[in-house]
């Protein structure tokens, strides 16, 4: 194994300044890596370009299959956007740089160094050890409207749906190996709004508040256990994240009040049940729902999959990985719905940060780890 | 009597434009009415020039006095300040105009009419009847904190406080005569707020939601009876009039929530005592509370005061004034302090309103209505 490909592939992939959206350089370096590997590379661009810009559009996605006769059909998922960089960064955060053992730059964790660690470990998997194939897309960081998805309707048209999926998003918390996450809560937003009748609070009774009617929603949602959580997952959530009347006047009963929530769930759950039992419980009070699902729970249960996955840390940097189902949403909330996923990847202390960085050591030990998960998986039973 | 004294006045009043807080030109025109009627004339400002412009200040307050040897002291109480005339008036609001039966401009009913009115009575009050006031503010429209309690402090410091005060507020709602406020409920502001740990909705194990409390806080504060009312007054009442997180980020737990209340109560509850209570409940659940008293509840009990304005209600216009506690607050809340109040006044369809107007016919049997109280109010035994 050649320890300083992912640490070269990841400076290039960093220094193609690739906010997100993304398209253009970033997918050419991609390319440039993938194709003398005897990867077939699709790019297209999707979303259009006089969209609203907060649909994050448009945006890049690449589709690279190295097709085999044998083996199973493993992919690696990942983005190359990144988050803006922000103010205040000690170097360039668009030019990678080596300080002692690390390397720093916007995406070194999430998720470049990752993707440069799979591209690197592509050089000591065989061709014929099976199909492999990577699904990356430029908008994962914005709306995730364009990317991922886009991916997966691609990939059908085409007929290649891998066998599993190994996305690799930051998992992992202290050291690298400590933790991959092999489901993520789904979560859905809703906005709640009962109306009333504006009057003077001298007159109540040619008024109606809508606040107190707001209040009893609320205390009614507060009292809610949605269940206990499960083996693997902790209990479905719901936080109030917001409150809105908007009156400035002491002296008047307002005509709208509003809140919000927001509810991470479960696979005992779903987005549309959980919308549709807040919807009864909001309207049984006069007021009005409203919601946005961003995405479904998902497990993929331990298995053979997490197993390999477990194994090959253990092997190389001597600990086993927690299972986890903490955390936000990933895209793989989408690609779940295609094969069995798993989350594993870099440290996730630095990401989103100023000054992100990658320990060059986990580039090393990720790319092998990588390595024995794929051989492993592309060698498993139908 | 003389039918178009009170006319006369109105409209040398409301040619003097006197948007809230009021000086010059309207006092010298009162000053011009009440010197040749033998009254003794006061003015003063209240309020330094350079304060904060919310405080209303400078304001002019007038307190004219008409000593007799024998009689009680009878005062009337108004205030020459108007509410802005707003955009869209039928005719110039600061030019008074008759049109058939009604005499339109800004402060027709609310109170230069009044005002007017009582000064045309003074025509047939005889001197030697008893001591005649007038309490008459710039400052009831805004903040009121420079206006009636500076002129009470004025006549306390001269020795001048009289037996029965009558103000002149708009209290009839559909005909001249239907209602006469023999008190006003008391009023507080209180503002909520409760503090908590920002944080991710992914986390909420590390963050501290306010919400949460504050929903507990207000179904607490909601389910609270203050009173049934007693015979006079209507119940206790508390609105929630404001919520208020302004959390932009659908996956943030806030770090504060607050609400504003606004409480209308009888004189079973006092200002103090409601803040204590409040007080105490929010801090019970860790929020913490700040209240602004805005006058505390009085009653003028019926008995011989309000029985006059009630007699000569019934033998002018042929009704008896109903005796009310409704509505808003007034200057009523500070005069309560120094001797028996009942407020009694014009129709107050029209107040604060566009194309403000009062019927000719009521101006002059509100004179002679005023002139009959005072006439009795004097007379009456110690």
């Amino acid at each position: 194994m050649n320890n300083a490909l992912a640490l070269a592939y990841a400076q290039r992939l960093i220094a193609c300044e690739s906010v997100t959206p993304a398209t253009g350089a970033v997918f050419d370096a991609l390319e440039d890596m993938l194709v003398p590997l005897g990867f077939t590379v699709e790019r297209f661009i999707s979303g259009e370009d006089d969209e609203n810009p907060a649909h994050g559009a448009p945006v890049e996605n690449l589709f690279a299959i190295r097709l085999a006769t044998n083996g199973r059909h493993f992919a690696f998922a990942g983005h190359v956007d990144v988050v803006p960089p922000g103010n205040g960064w000690a170097s360039d955060p668009f030019v990678p740089e080596i300080k002692g053992d690390l390397l720093h730059g916007r995406g070194a964790v999430d998720m470049k160094g990752s993707i440069a660690a799979f591209i690197a470990a592509l050089h000591d998997i065989p061709k014929d050890a099976g199909t492999i194939s990577l699904i990356i897309t430029g908008d994962e960081e914005g709306p995730a409207i364009h990317g991922t998805r886009a991916l997966i309707t691609h990939m059908q048209k085409r007929g290649s749906i891998p066998d599993y999926c190994l996305v690799g998003e930051p998992t992992s918390v202290n050291r690298l190996g400590d933790m991959m996450k092999i489901g993520r809560r789904g979560s859905v937003n809703m906005w709640i709004s009962v109306a009333g009748t504006q009057g003077h609070v001298a007159y109540p009774h040619l008024a109606d508040n809508p606040i107190p009617r707001l209040i009893t929603i609320l205390a009614e949602i507060e009292a809610i256990t949605l269940d206990d959580g499960t083996d693997w997952f902790q209990a479905s959530n719901i936080e109030i994240t917001d409150l809105n009347v908007g009156n400035k006047a002491t002296n008047v009963i307002p005509a709208q009040a509003e809140a919000r929530l927001s509810i991470r769930f479960n696979d005992l759950q779903t987005g549309d049940a959980l919308v549709s039992r807040l919807r009864t419980l909001v309207e049984r009070h006069g007021g009005s729902l409203t919601a946005m699902i961003s995405g479904e729970a998902f497990l993929t249960p331990p298995g053979a999959f997490s197993g390999a996955i477990s194994a090959a840390v253990e092997e190389v940097v001597g600990i086993a990985p927690e299972a986890s189902t903490t955390g936000g949403t990933s895209d793989a909330r989408f690609l779940t719905n295609i094969c069995p996923v798993v989350e594993f990847g870099l440290c996730n202390a630095t990401m989103h940060k100023l000054d992100e960085a990658v320990a060059i050591a986990d580039l090393s030990a990720l790319t092998e780890i990588y390595c024995r998960v794929a051989l492993k998986m592309l060698a498993a039973e139908a």
